[in-house]
């Protein structure tokens, strides 16, 4: 019998025991994609409770709460932080095998000390203690935490006409060691159906100071702003893409032209299916090429279906915890467009994440597919991490085990925390747990030879290093 | 080495042991979803002998003949009831790994106390047994076997043409306790391009008194049964949906009016796909508005191909072993279906069952996006237990593992036999167990808090007090 | 600890191993689908040094070599065998948990005696004793390679123009005992849109001696190939089947005949989607019809998108690495063609494999779905063994426990290589020792009977006899 959330957590033999504790647990962490806001780390915000930190903007715990049937004046209403966090601390022991029970019990552990079970008998004590902790612990504010959490480097999501003032704020500071990056997302300017598409390029021809009237000048806008977003520091892009959408080679650049100008010459009609198919594969050729030229690594998150129930919708708009699993598969539509952009440009390094878990296979094959060296080291394509929905224990592992299997493990790029919350830093924890759980099962099975050192290169590389070697940030090298 | 069966079969760990025998094993059992005859119920039937009982109409077994190469003589065939019971003996060592191995010798062992394993050599043995204690105990009729699995409640599964007089009967006798209620399947009603739509509407006609000459006669009958079934103490319906045929809306209702007619104006043309989907997407609206007005629980079983096998279908008819899993997903479909529900009318209670296991995060996900609390701490929407193909320890310790990643295990309404027999209870016994361990391994291995009394609620809600909750029987609370 | 590949490699529980050890390692090997050349069977190839056997052809080990970001030239291009070799032992170690880690071991231990590690340091170790041994030692002819191996039968794949003429010199050779027979596979008769398909069609006129103007002389020829195949022992055929371009019957035989003529008199325009749906839908039931008719069994192979990487395909051909898993499923288009064939002239023995994991349930379901006794034992549809991306020890243990769950695993006909290497038949372990170790932890958790009889006989019948019974060798009971 294992106790709760021990020294051991995750951890079933001994090898695993000794890798997380002597190579993993040790290692500093590079946060790749996250969606932490640069405001607050560049104003080293301080939360006045645990409401604020955990249930202010996280969806994930939304949807747990509403799947526990706790009304929405709890969730996003008008409640108070107390009674919101009340509201949690109740459903906690409906969440048993939820990977939200681990992460809360460990940010409660790891952040505040606390060693208890969360649940309605304990509410109180945990909101006293966290607020008490808040208000007088100096590694609380959320340069602390991500100090303490030795966070070297992270990269925040960012538009493409965002003036980056706080990543440059940031930067100028030299008491604060950790590099906080952007990357660019420029999903925006892909999505040329969505509502307001027009006001969003008038925003883009102010920041990027061209006046957009066509193809050609909207393609001098984006060029414009990756090298301003190259110029602070960006080494990645992001692209969420609707493979229902994909792939449509356009006749001509005509074409291409004639769907951009309608799209802005006029909210409605909305472009049709095949219209926005054209001008959305352009767009993701385009954006793909500039990356390669700069050598950026492209990141494309594919098989959501966003803001499913309209009702709410309506009433909270997107990224309120209303997306799910497309289940419909893009894999051959990508293989268009990463085949079509290899011939023509070749491709920048690229991961694919996958929403779907029965996906895990043929991503897998996927990348087999487009893999080239280039004499650097550092291969080409990769799978991401276990993503959203998936990153839990079992999606996690079943992403480890389904990537060994069909690719190189050595050179997966690991963990990213994907989060809104400075305190997710412990997810990172988790998959080091996970990971070292499985490389030393192997090894304790016969399954990988028992060579300490093979093995604690095996976990240092997939904790940092590969990381550190595809995005060239040069973390563990300084 | 555990003996095959014994008292702690599918438990691996002590807590996986105290869980099931100190409170799993005791408590009644309430199967909210099967296909028992309700006539054999108030005729208190007693099977001859154990063909009769277990080769008269399960598909399942008839598969697993077939999948051994048993010909059809032996199946469906003419053979006698001896012969058949021999083909399945002979067949079993082949089925090593398969459900129908455990459930057969748990059938033998908890209703005849047969200890062995059953095979060529032991069939005459097994044969002539369960011969005698069919003749001779007085607990192997259908009533006594109720009892004797202590099974508080059942929902059998009904027409909406169904006079319910059975249900009556059983209803008016006091000396038989255990609750049994009939459900609502208007699939009849929804598949307007079936052969015999429309003496089948005829029959709804006469059923209800509503002459139905139009939509609005055809909603009128609805309503009618609706209401009768509901005066009959039923909580729930329940849609076999084809995801292909769906989703799309009418134009306006005199178009599905027109689809109505012209179905029943004549068997040919059969209507287009399209105005099926009109009509299917209509119908299910509807009723889904009539559900959630009468607080019924919509249960949804999507992904099934049915009758594959034409020659077998022309040869046998349906239910006969002949459907497939789907592979091509529902889901995008359903969330539409869902979507327009809510926004329309509000959704009532609703349970998705996929018959396709690598739908399981994807349904996980699509509940989650319509759950809203409403005051009552019972939540709306729910996946429903490893359905039909997937109903063995593998899906069901999947689904388990799936729902608590994505949603709240601890809501979990838990398990229903789906069955067509009344020897089928030891399902809820399996369920248990895999439920049992599942928790106990969870505690043991440090990712849930050791805590008795948590874990106990944990396992006795999701054994009988969620879909006590959620149908609203209070068998418990009794 | 068990030691990284020893005697119980991958056996974990002590009824594992006595099955390993007491059965299943000492039966011999039916290979019936692989892709060695049979040339190199008849000529008794001997291979100067590892790179030759490893590198030469096997574009599994390519892809894992640019999966670790290594160049073109040292995988296909012109680097000497010795740097080749070299970097590929370099890049072992990234490989963690892939077959390939696993394979290239146990063919080093078994053919050359190595027990170390294969990495860059023990890179020349190998290298030389590999080459040394090549030299020397008798039994690492390809002919050596079958009899030490215990190789009984094998099936190689042919085309249908091809004259056997390898097959009759083994054949004739009466020292050598191994049956290596023929495989029938026609794709290139079917896939009617492929360049070169006019050209093919003369070829196919040639090797048959008759003169193919239209369909009636198509098939013809088809059939006189069949019977020359058949002459020469050919038992089985093997399909590649994309499914999107299936299921769709001709309104009448003309429309195929003129497709067929369409093809034949120029290579442009290509025929349809639809024409090819009706094209390949008439041919495939054609060849099943001649199939069931000569008793052969129908191998299925569907789901893979072939050569996506469009620049790769250009450079290097077909075969090559760059296949990936298709995603979208086939299930109810190959439903349609068995029961379309079932109808009309009753199915082949048939196996079905998919290269998607994800849809191991829903084939399972549609084999049962076609299960027809014949008298004989010996049931008509099978599941193949985990193929390609999936044929390692999840995917192989996954694939078993899914056909345990739907179908009857013991009548499974178990392991094929499907390799172009004559030192795969460690694949046969590895698959037999997963197996072992499956069956064994049943019996060991009390989930089948501990009878060591029993357990043996249904190793031995996955292992070999069933496959033997399913192709007619009579290899076991001679």
């Amino acid at each position: 019998m294992k106790k709760f959330l021990d020294d051991n957590f995750l951890l079933f033999t001994g090898t695993s025991e000794k890798l997380y504790h002597g190579t993993a647990e040790k290692l500093p962490i590079i946060d790749y994609h996250c969606h932490v806001p640069p405001k607050e780390i560049a104003e080293d915000k301080r939360a006045s409770n645990i409401s604020e930190l955990w249930l202010g903007g996280d969806h994930y715990k939304w949807r747990c709460m509403r799947s526990c049937g706790v009304e929405e004046e709890f969730i996003t209403g008008g409640a108070s932080d107390y009674e919101k966090f009340r509201a949690f601390a109740t459903i906690m022991p409906y969440l048993a095998g939820n990977p939200m029970y681990h992460w809360s019990h460990l940010e409660l552990k790891r952040y505040f000390g606390y060693d208890g079970v969360l649940n309605a008998d304990t509410c109180d004590e945990v909101w006293n203690l966290t607020a008490e902790k808040l208000a007088n612990d100096s590694t609380l504010s959320v340069r602390g935490i991500i100090g303490r959490s030795n966070v070297k480097c992270l990269c925040t999501t960012d538009d493409p006409t965002d003036d980056l003032r706080y990543h440059e704020i940031i930067a100028r500071d030299k008491a604060f060691t950790t590099k906080v990056l952007p990357a660019f997302r420029p999903d925006k300017i892909i999505n040329c159906e969505r509502q307001g598409y027009r006001s969003y390029i008038t925003k883009l021809s102010e920041s990027s100071g061209v006046k957009i009237t066509n193809l050609t000048s909207l393609l001098d806008a984006c060029r414009s702003r990756l090298d301003f977003f190259d110029a602070h520091g960006c080494v990645t892009a992001d692209h969420g893409i609707d493979t229902r959408v994909l792939y449509k080679k356009a006749p001509n650049i005509k074409t291409v032209d004639d769907i951009f100008r309608r799209c802005m010459a006029t909210e409605r009609p909305l472009p049709s299916l095949e219209e926005q198919e054209i001008f959305k594969t352009y767009m993701h050729r385009f954006f793909a090429s500039e990356y390669s030229r700069r050598n950026w690594v492209w990141q494309i998150h594919f098989g959501v279906l966003r803001n499913v129930n309209e009702k709410q919708f309506v009433s909270l708009g997107p990224d309120t915890g209303y997306d799910v699993i497309g289940a419909e598969t893009g894999i051959e539509a990508l293989a268009k467009l990463l085949s079509s952009i290899e011939r023509d440009f070749s491709l920048p390094r690229t991961i694919l994440y996958s929403i779907n878990p029965s996906d895990n296979a043929a991503v897998g094959a996927l990348i087999g597919a487009f893999q080239k060296g280039d004499g650097t080291g550092v291969p080409l394509m990769y799978q991401g991490s276990a993503w959203w929905f998936n990153d839990n224990i079992d999606g996690m592992r079943n992403q480890l085990i389904s990537l060994a299997n069909l690719g190189a493990l050595g050179y997966f790029p690991g963990m990213l925390t994907d989060s809104r919350s400075f305190l997710s830093y412990t997810r990172h924890e988790y998959f080091r747990r996970i990971l070292c759980n499985l490389i030393g099962e192997w090894a304790e099975n016969g399954m990988l030879p028992d060579d300490t050192v093979y093995l604690s290169k095996l976990v240092s590389d997939i904790c940092i290093n590969n990381a550190d070697n595809l995005f060239g940030f040069n973390i563990v090298k300084e």
